[in-house]
């Protein structure tokens, strides 16, 4: 009998708390400014917008958080997920490295959002919560949060990022089926919509300009909450499951990672896998690198600045101190949708800041060439954003190979692409738009806010 | 600690050998007949089509067949697959009854087609050959043997049925993405497609068809061979995987199925999901039923006759012992693409003959219902075919509450829905074509072919 091919854990081995990696950063993140007067926010300043637990788990301070029961009872329809050893990848490359993966794409939404949405949804239907509206970009977080909603008894209103909305009618229709209403952002039922289309009928949108017009229509009503997908301390801690479950399949498995990687938009499913990881490594000493990809055409950690910035275009949420490339930067149209967000999350930002998180970015055709030779070996069609983890990994093997020794890699591969079918077309027809940013870009980008240097 | 959510096993508990119901018949089918001589058929008739073993395994009557080792290796990439107890649907509807379902689609191909796919690419590599030709509805099939065959570096020319390669593009790409070739059917490539094209140049296209198309290619080149996704003998015992672990997994719950159910178009997952159970029956005096679902529109159990037929439209393959509609019958285009086949296959066509299977026809609106209930309960959008079968499961439990009883229900999710979201966009827009037909049709359909009665 050889060994197994996947590590699987049952459910009563599926942790029962998530890990908030604040407690153990060396350097707090500077605190969060109130837009108007630029004085740090309370949490009664965020009260119109999310629910109280919410609110507390963003600012605390504490190690490990009970996930609720009623929380545990859904993740249990799809947690524990599986780590994979890749070995026909391995092979495919004639690797002497490990390379392994946590797959995230096995539930109703296909990606990891699913595990803050549940818990998202779980809070606000607590608190009396009738209604959320949200932002998607490529439509992973939008699904999640559609069946969390329908499960909780919540109605969802989605704006999805139009040139996602255009690129890919299955993830909306998707939605649909899960009893969500979708709307392409930017719409005209928002002020700040109707602002960027008249500066811009043909705008492809952004996932700024669609929290902006998500945390609008929130903001007018007191039974609807406005629900992110990335970026903020809460939704990073409802995906630190990944890497818990990972920290005790690595050790069935015998073997421990050298690098954990993750694709990069705002950083949740990356900070999801690394995090307890680098609990490991702060507490317990452990040699560990920890890798984000992200795309060259849109590099807020490789060539973003670290400054005081706005999580949305239109300047509605806090400042928040993060790798930044400019709130209302507008990425190329690639297909990984949901790595077009102009900022980093405050933990991820604080962290690479104090070098203890690595940063590349990549081209999105070496991704995909990754993805496909993902799928054909390994027999999952990764979601575009996960091929930047993929792509990742492939060249930490490769650079390994060249030293002539052997490593043990890690990857999140956060989600399928089964409706990300027709940027594949685009991939195999050698007409996929890419674009490397220059620094004059960058430049120019950042010039056009002007807010304090965190 | 509640019960568990799903019932998983360790790849140390998957089954080591498939179940070949044959040695256990009462009444063992007739012979298949030789197109020409309508004399019984030897195995050296098929050699032309098929590799040495499995031909040897369609005529097999040992009870159990091992699994090759490396079929295991690439079963162990998604199997064991879980059995789910279906408690949100449960709850939706109020029954009292007990609903389980074992889930195939969470493999590679998106159904349970992956394993026959993997044990016939297998095979035909063993055996020499180059290149394997097959045909496709929804495109279920034709993924699984897409990755299949690049994984043992078999090429792949696939006919997919032209509505389907219309209606489901995401299909065609998931097969190129899987190194595969796609035609649709009918085409020019072959003298079966010219003849269909020339009578009707709008043909829609059937299995039936797409066999004969895929058929004509393989005799052409001693390094080319066939390969079939349902029907035939050796396909139906590669599923049964399916079943052995079912048994297995329901004994770990504690329970056991009252009835098995399954979705039925040429009859593999049906019987995967079934004969293991039906061995329980006829070997350990088990009480249990045994239910196909079928589309009303394409009802060859429920208004078929039991004939022999041809498999394919042109009339290449053998005569089969079959309840069939006639191989000439061209199905209403009905978005469960896997289901539209005029015939079922020999083993269940005798089970059904001698009263150990029951069958039913549904309309395709009410299964598209139970589709969209289930996905928004149990976060799983199902295949368009595998509605059938969930309508199945919840006719099953209404009926047990109208009678004031208690039953344990178990059906196959034969795979998701991720490629067919178009079709639930045509439900949602009240726009699903279905024809319930009438027995006049059935009598003319029938009066089209003029063969042996079996």
């Amino acid at each position: 009998m050889k060994r197994s091919r996947k590590i699987i854990l049952s459910e009563k081995e599926m942790p029962r708390q998530w890990y908030n990696i604040l407690a153990d950063m060396p350097n707090k993140p500077l605190p969060p400014l109130h837009p108007a007067t630029r004085q740090p926010i309370g949490p009664e300043d965020l009260a119109a917008v999310f629910p109280m637990e919410l609110i507390k788990q963003e600012v605390s301070a504490e190690r490990y958080i009970d996930i609720p029961d009623e929380v545990v009872d859904l993740y249990r329809t799809y947690r524990p997920s599986p780590v994979y050893r890749a070995e026909y990848l391995e092979k495919a490359i004639g690797t002497k490295s490990k390379i392994y993966y946590k797959y995230e794409g096995g539930n109703y939404s296909g990606s990891h959002k699913a595990n803050t949405a549940i818990a998202q949804a779980y809070y606000n239907k607590k608190e009396g919560v009738r209604r959320i509206t949200t932002e998607t970009g490529a439509g992973q977080w939008g699904s999640a949060m559609s069946f969390a909603c329908n499960h909780f008894g919540l109605e969802l209103l989605v704006f999805m990022v139009k040139v996602s909305y255009n690129h890919k009618p299955g993830r909306k229709l998707l939605m649909n089926a899960y009893n969500a209403r979708v709307v392409p952002s930017p719409s005209m039922m928002t002020a700040a919509g109707r602002k960027i289309l008249e500066e811009d009928p043909e705008s492809p949108g952004s996932l700024g300009i669609a929290i902006s017009e998500a945390m609008e229509v929130a903001l007018q009503d007191p039974y609807t909450k406005y629900s992110l997908g990335s970026v903020l301390n809460h939704v990073i801690l409802h995906q630190t499951i990944i890497g818990q479950e990972a920290l005790i399949q690595m050790e069935k498995a015998g073997d421990y990672p050298d690098v954990v990687i993750g694709c990069f938009g705002g950083g949740s499913n990356f900070s999801g896998i690394a995090f307890p990881f680098l609990r490991e490594r702060l507490l317990n000493g452990k040699n560990i690198r920890l890798l984000t990809v992200e795309p060259a055409s849109c590099p807020k950690l490789t060539k973003g600045k670290f400054l005081y910035d706005f999580g949305d275009t239109a300047g509605m949420t806090p400042l928040l101190p993060m790798y930044t490339l400019g709130h209302n930067f507008i990425p190329e149209k690639i297909h990984a949708g949901g790595l077009r967000y102009h900022g980093a999350g405050v933990l991820v930002s604080q962290l690479l800041k104090d070098g203890f998180i690595e940063a590349k970015a990549k081209m999105q055709r070496e991704c995909f060439e990754a993805g496909v030779l993902f799928a054909r070996t390994e027999g999952i069609l990764p979601a575009p954003e996960s091929t930047y983890a993929i792509a990742g990994a492939l060249d930490e093997a490769r650079k390994a190979d060249l030293e002539g020794v052997s490593k043990t890699i890690l990857f999140n591969l956060s989600g399928h692409g089964h409706f990300d079918i027709s940027a594949y077309e685009k991939y195999f027809e050698g007409n996929l738009p890419d674009h490397e940013l220059t620094d004059a870009e960058v430049e120019e980008a950042l010039s056009k806010i002007n807010l304090p240097v965190a």
